[in-house]
C-alpha cells in the first residue's frame, strides 16, 4: 500500500492558466497531474478541492482503477468537462506514483513503446493566404512533418487560429470572451485556395490539416470536405458540433476527406458511435480532459477496433503535465496517429521542467521514471492567476454561434 | 433592455446544503435559480462565482435564449452536471426575472396551464415490507396518488432509499462518502414480495413506483420487469446505468412494465436514443441538473413527439427554488407525467418561503409573478455550508459498484 | 532496452500436460507464459519453437504491444487457436519480466487492484442429481460461493463433465479422443430437476450455473433458458455454438436467464456482436487462449462498455502460469464477474510453485514480483508429455456432434 | 469401406517449403493434400503428425464430410490457419483418393464442369510504372486476360509484390522477418498514374486488378475506390484488415470500384457478414487455408446466393497440390469469378508433377483421376526445409504496421 497523505491543488499563470494537482504518498513519492480546463480553471479547482482531496486521503495510490471508478460512480452526476478533468488529474498523478514506484518511464508500464516517437503537427496561420503558406514553409523548415493550415477569411475581421498582427496566437485572449462574427459563405469560399495554394508550395510530402472549429452543418461540411479532396487532407477537423453524433453520417457519406474530432469529448461515450460506425479516422480526445491514461487507453482501444487513430488535443491550454502523459500514451497505443503541438512559451516551460522533446518533427516523452515532468513551485507561485476566456462567435446577424 | 447589474451566489445549510443564484436588473428586479449540484455544491459556486458572473454583468436579462447559448457554445467544453447546473441557474433566475416583469406567474409565458396541478409521488420506505407498506398507507392518507416504494433488502445492512433507525431519510449522509455493500441476487429476491404485498394492502386505485437505483444490468432489469407485470407499477425507475442507451433495448424487447430514467442527465443528448427509440416511458431530467426551464422545454417537446412523458427528478438535493421551477414546467408541458416530492424540512421551507402547495395529491406553483419562491437571505446566512456526500456502493467483494 | 536472449518451450505432464514458454533477458530475468492448448499442444510448440522464437531473440522484452502486434499482424495468417494461444505464452512472459523489473506483483501494472480477490465457481459433478447436489454442499461447505452444476443424463451412457465411476473428472481422457453419445432430448429433461432439487437443498444463497457445451440450437436453448429461469441461474454457459454471433440473439429473445459464452474463442472477433449488442451476460475468453493479458484488457474494456461482466475459463486444461495471470487480471479490471476454478492435482502443484490462493470461495494472485508462479523445471522433466484427448460426440444415429 | 492406413508429412523445400499430407487406404490408393502455411510450415506439421494422424489410422477414407466434422467439431478450439490448413489437407487427400477410387478426375465429383476452363489472373510487377506496363504486356502476349498490376512506390525502398531487382519476386524472403517501411500517403499517389498509364498501353481488353495488401483504412480505400474507377478495374483487393468486416461498408458506400478479399480467410465465419451484406465481389479463399473442397464449397455455395463470385488465392505459397485442388474446384461450382495464378518454378514442378496445364489465359485441371498431380518423394527429400518468413511493415515512425 502505498497510503496518499497529501493532495494540493497549485494555480499558476506563467503567460496562461495552468492548474495541477499534486498528490504525496507515505513515503514521499510525488505525482503530478494536470487539471487545466480553459476559462473554467477554478471550477475544477474547488472540484479537487473541496470535493475530491477530502476522499483520497488515507487511500492507497495504487489502486487506480478502483479510485477512478470511486470518483466517476461516487459522483452520481457523471460526466462533463468539470467532472473528469478532476478525475484525470487524479489518475495522472496516480500513474506518474505508479511509474516512479516501479522506477519506468510511464509508457513502460502501457505496454511499451510501439514506435520511436510521436509525430506532431504545428500550427500555420496567417492572416492571409501568403502569410499561412510563409508560416507552413518555416514549419517544415523546423521538421514538422504535418502542419494545420488556417488563413484569415478575406470580409471576416478575425477568426480562429489566427493571431492579432505582431502577436503570438493565444486562443483565450480576454478577461471577458471577445466577441467575433463569422460567415459561414465567406469561410467556405477561402478554404479551398489556401489548400491549392499551400501544395503547389509544398508539395505533397508534408501532411496537411485543417481546423473547421465546428463552423458547419453537416451539409456544409460535406460539401467542404468534397471541394478539398483533390488536396489530400490528413484531416479535416471538428466539421460540426458533434452532440448528434448520427449528424456525421451525412459527411460521411458524401466525402472521403479523413475527419477528426473530439478536443472537447470527455468521455468515449461521446464519441461511441462516431467510432462505432467508422464516422471518423481520429479521436481527439486528451488526457486531460478524457479522464486520464486509465480512459484515455479504453477510448483507444475501442477506436482500434474500429481502425480509428488517436490525434490528441494540444494546444496550449494543456499544460507540459498533459503533454508529458499524451507522449506515454501515444507511444505506446498500437493506433497512435498524430498528437497536435502548440509550444509552451519559455516560461511555462520553466515551471514545468520536463523531459520531452522535439526533433525531426516527433516527439519523444523521455527516459525519467514516472511522467518526466515536474512543477516548480517556487516560480509557479511567482504567477498569479488571472481570468482568460475564449472568444465567443455570432453570425452577422447576431445570432450566437459555435465557438 | 434589464440590464443585470449584480449577480450573486448564496450557499446555506438549512439541514442540507442549497447554492441559489440571484441576479439582479438595473430596476432592482431579482431572480434566482438553483445552482444544486449534491456532493459537489462548491464546484458549481467557483463555477458561477469566478466564471460565469463576470459574463452577465451588463447584459439583458431579457434575452434568455441568447444566455443560454452563449454560455452552453461559449464554455466550449460543453455539458455535464457542473457545467449545465450553472447554466440553469441562470436560466431559471432570467425566467423567474421576466415573469416578474410580466408580473405573471412563470407557468403563463410557457404557454399557461395545461392541468389543474402536477401529480406527484411521495416516498415510502421502510426496514421490512410491513414498513414500507404501512408509511405507503399514511401517503394515500394524506393524498397522495403515487407512491414510490423502497424496502431493504434482507442481508443487506443498507439500503439506497431506506433510512436508518429513527431517521429522516437523507442520502447525503456523510462528510466522506459512506460505503455501503450491494448484493444483486438479494435484492433481486425481495422486490417482487413488497409489491405483491403492498397490492393486497393498497390496492389498485393509487400509483406504485420503484427505483432500482441504476443497480442492475439490462438482463436483470428485464427478468425484474417481468417479475413485477402483475402489479402494473407506473414505473420501474433506473433499471440500469445509462450512458450506453441502447442497453435498454434489451430491457424493453422483455417487458411491459414502463420505465423511467434520468435523474442524472444534463442534456437532450443523455436521452435522445432513448426517446426516439421509445425506449423509456419517463424522462427524469430535471430543471436545475439539465440546463433550465429553457433546455428542459426542449427535452419535453422532443419526447412528446415520441409518446415519452415526464417524470422530473424531486429529492430534497433540489431547492425550493427547483420544486418551483419544476411546477411551473409541469404545469404548462403538454406531456407532463408526474413529478417526485421528497418534502423539505421545515427549516429549509423557512430559508425559502414559496407560494407552491400541495392538496390532494397535487402540486401547484401558485400565482404569485415569477417563480413564486424567495430566499431569506439573511435567515440563509446562519447556516453555513458543510459538506455531505451521498453514499458509495461496493459489491461484496470490494468492486466499486453503481450508488 | 531489456534484450531477449533465450526463449524455451518447457513440456511436462504432471497427470496432464502443460506448454510453458520461458523467456530470459540479458539480466537473467525471466518470465514465463503458458502455452497450453489441450489436445493440440505440441502444434503450439512448434509454432513457438520453430516460428516464434527466432524472432523474439535481441528483442526488447520491455516493449509488449509492439511485439504482440509483430506476432499478430507478422503472422499474415491471424487469429486462432494455435496462433493466439503462443502470442498469449510470449505476452504472459513479458508482463511476468516486466511486473519483475518494477517490482511489483502484475495486478499492479493493470492499475491495480478493483476488489479483494476474484469469486471463484467450482464443479459439482455426479451420475445422479442426488450425487451432483451432495457435491455441491461440499463445495459449499468449502466456502465455495458458487457452484456449476452437471448431472449425468439418464439414459446416457456418460455426459462431459461427470467423472467415471470412482475417478476424479479430466476431460482430456484418451490417447484417442473418446466417441460418447448424445441426445439432445435427454438431456433438455434432465436440466431443470436439476435445479428444482438445488434449489430446495442449497437454498438461494449460492450462484449456480450451469454448462450446456454447444450441445443446443437456439431455440433448444431459449426453451432451455425459459425452463430454469424459476431457479435464477447465475449463468447458462455456451448454450449453443458461437461461430454465428448473431445465433444468440434469438436465445436472447425469449429468455432473461444469463448468458456465458467464450472458453473456445481466441480473439475478440469472435464475440463483438456477442458484445456490442449485449447478447451475453459474460465472456469467458481465457488468457492462455486469447492473445494473453494484452488482448484479454482489450477484450473486458469492449466488454465493461456494454455491461458484459469477464468469467474466464479455468479448468485443469490451463496452467497454473494460466491461473495466475487470470487472477491478476481478474483483480484489476472493473468488470470482472467470476473466475472458473477446477483445481489442480498436487503433481501439477508441485511442478508450479505459485503465490495464489484460496479463501472463502474467493482466490487471491498474491503479492509476489509478477505473475508469482514459477516453474520447478528439474521437476517438471520427469513428467514426459504423453498425448490425451477431448472426446467427441456422436448423437444417437452416429452424426458427429459438437463437443 | 477404405481404411486409412497411413498418413504421412513430407516437407520439401525446392526453391521454398511445402507441406504435404499423403494418405494410404489399404487397398494401397493415396491421395495427397496441400498443408502449407507460409512461414508457420512445421506448426502445422506436428498439428498433423502430433494430434490429427492418430486419429485418422483406422478410419473410413471415404467418409469425407464426417472426418471434416470430426476434426473441426473434435479440436474443440476451432478456426485458425494451422487448425484449417491441416484439416484442409486431410480433406483434399480424402477427395483424391475418392476420385481415384471412382476413376474420375475430381472436378466430375464435384458436379461435373461448369465451364471450358478456369480464367486466371499473372501478376505484372516492376519497380517503375513502365517496367510494370512491360511485365503486363509479356503477360498479355504470353494469353493472360487478367493481369494485376503492382508497381514500385516513388519514395518507398521496397514494396509488396515487387522484386528486388534482377530476382524473381517471392514474398517470404528472409530467415527472419525482413522489416519494410510504410508510407500510406506516398502509395495512394501512384496507383492511379500505373493505371491511367496501363490502359493506355493496354487498351480495354483485359482485365486489370489491384492489390492493396490490407494497407488501408476504409476511408483511404473508398478514396482510392474512387481514383480508380475511371480505369475500370476487375477488383481492388485486400483493401483493408477484414477482421471488423462492417468496415467495408464505408468503401463499398463510396465506390463502385469491384472488391475482393480472403487469401487469409480460414472459415466462412471470417466472410459471413462481407458476403450477406454484399460488401465483396470476390471471395479470395484458398482450399488449403480454408478447410479444403468441402469448406470451399460450403463458402462457394453460400456467396452465389449474394452473386459473390471466387477468385482463389494462388500464389507460390500454395503448392501445385492446392492449384490442382483450385482449378478442380473452380471448374465446377456456378459462381467460379478468377484463379491466381504465380508459377512455380522448375524444381517445384518437378517435385510436384501435375495434370493441370495453360493455354489462352485459362488453366483446367486435367482428366487423370483424382486431383492429378503426384509427389516425387525422392527429389522431395533433397530439399530440405529452410525457414523462411513474409516480411512485417512499419509506418515511418516505426509503429508495427499490416503486412
Amino acid at each position: 500500500m502505498a497510503e496518499i497523505i497529501s493532495a494540493r491543488v497549485i494555480v499558476t499563470c506563467p503567460d496562461r492558466n495552468f492548474v495541477t494537482l499534486k498528490i504525496e504518498t507515505a513515503d514521499g513519492t510525488t505525482g503530478i497531474g494536470d487539471a487545466t480546463l480553459n476559462g473554467r480553471e477554478l471550477a475544477v479547482v474547488s472540484y479537487l478541492q473541496d470535493h475530491v482531496i477530502p476522499c483520497l486521503i488515507g487511500r492507497d495510490a495504487h489502486r487506480i482503477e478502483d479510485i477512478w471508478q470511486y470518483l466517476y460512480k461516487g459522483a452520481y452526476w457523471r460526466r462533463g468537462p468539470v467532472t473528469m478533468c478532476a478525475i484525470a488529474a487524479v489518475d495522472v498523478a496516480l500513474w506518474d506514483i505508479k511509474a516512479k514506484v516501479a522506477g519506468l518511464p510511464l509508457y513502460q508500464l502501457l505496454g511499451g513503446a510501439s514506435r520511436e516517437g510521436c509525430m506532431v503537427y504545428g500550427h500555420a496561420n496567417g492572416a492571409t493566404i501568403e502569410e499561412t503558406i510563409a508560416e507552413a514553409v518555416r514549419h517544415v523548415e523546423q521538421g514538422y512533418r504535418a502542419v494545420r493550415l488556417q488563413a484569415g477569411v478575406p470580409g471576416l475581421k478575425s477568426t480562429y487560429g489566427v493571431a492579432k498582427p505582431g502577436q503570438r496566437y493565444e486562443p483565450a485572449d480576454g478577461a471577458l470572451p471577445t466577441e467575433s462574427l463569422w460567415s459561414t459563405e465567406k469561410y467556405l469560399r477561402s478554404v479551398a485556395p489556401l489548400f491549392e495554394r499551400a501544395r503547389e508550395v509544398l508539395g505533397w510530402d508534408v501532411h496537411l490539416l485543417h481546423d473547421v472549429h465546428h463552423r458547419l452543418t453537416p451539409i456544409e461540411a460535406a460539401r467542404l470536405g468534397v471541394e478539398l479532396e483533390p488536396y489530400r487532407l490528413f484531416w479535416l477537423e471538428d466539421p460540426t458540433p458533434a452532440e448528434n453524433q448520427a449528424g456525421f453520417r451525412l459527411i460521411r457519406e458524401k466525402t472521403t476527406t479523413p475527419l477528426a474530432v473530439g478536443e472537447i469529448f470527455n468521455t468515449i461515450w461521446d464519441c461511441k458511435q462516431l467510432i462505432e460506425e467508422q464516422l471518423i479516422d481520429h479521436v481527439r480526445a486528451t488526457i486531460v480532459h478524457a479522464g486520464g491514461i486509465t480512459h484515455m487507453r479504453r477510448i483507444a482501444s475501442f477506436a482500434d477496433l474500429h481502425q480509428v487513430r488517436t490525434g490528441c488535443h494540444g494546444a496550449t491550454d494543456l499544460s507540459p503535465v498533459c503533454m508529458a502523459a499524451a507522449l506515454h500514451f501515444g507511444l505506446s497505443v498500437p493506433n497512435f496517429g498524430i498528437q497536435e503541438l502548440m509550444p509552451h512559451t519559455a516560461k511555462t516551460d520553466a515551471v514545468f521542467p520536463h523531459a520531452y522533446s522535439f526533433k525531426d518533427g516527433m516527439m519523444h516523452p523521455g527516459e525519467a521514471p514516472g511522467l518526466g515532468v515536474e512543477i516548480d513551485e517556487e516560480l509557479a507561485a511567482k504567477y498569479e492567476y488571472r481570468r482568460a476566456y475564449l472568444p465567443v462567435a455570432r453570425l452577422e446577424d447576431g445570432t450566437l454561434f459555435n465557438w
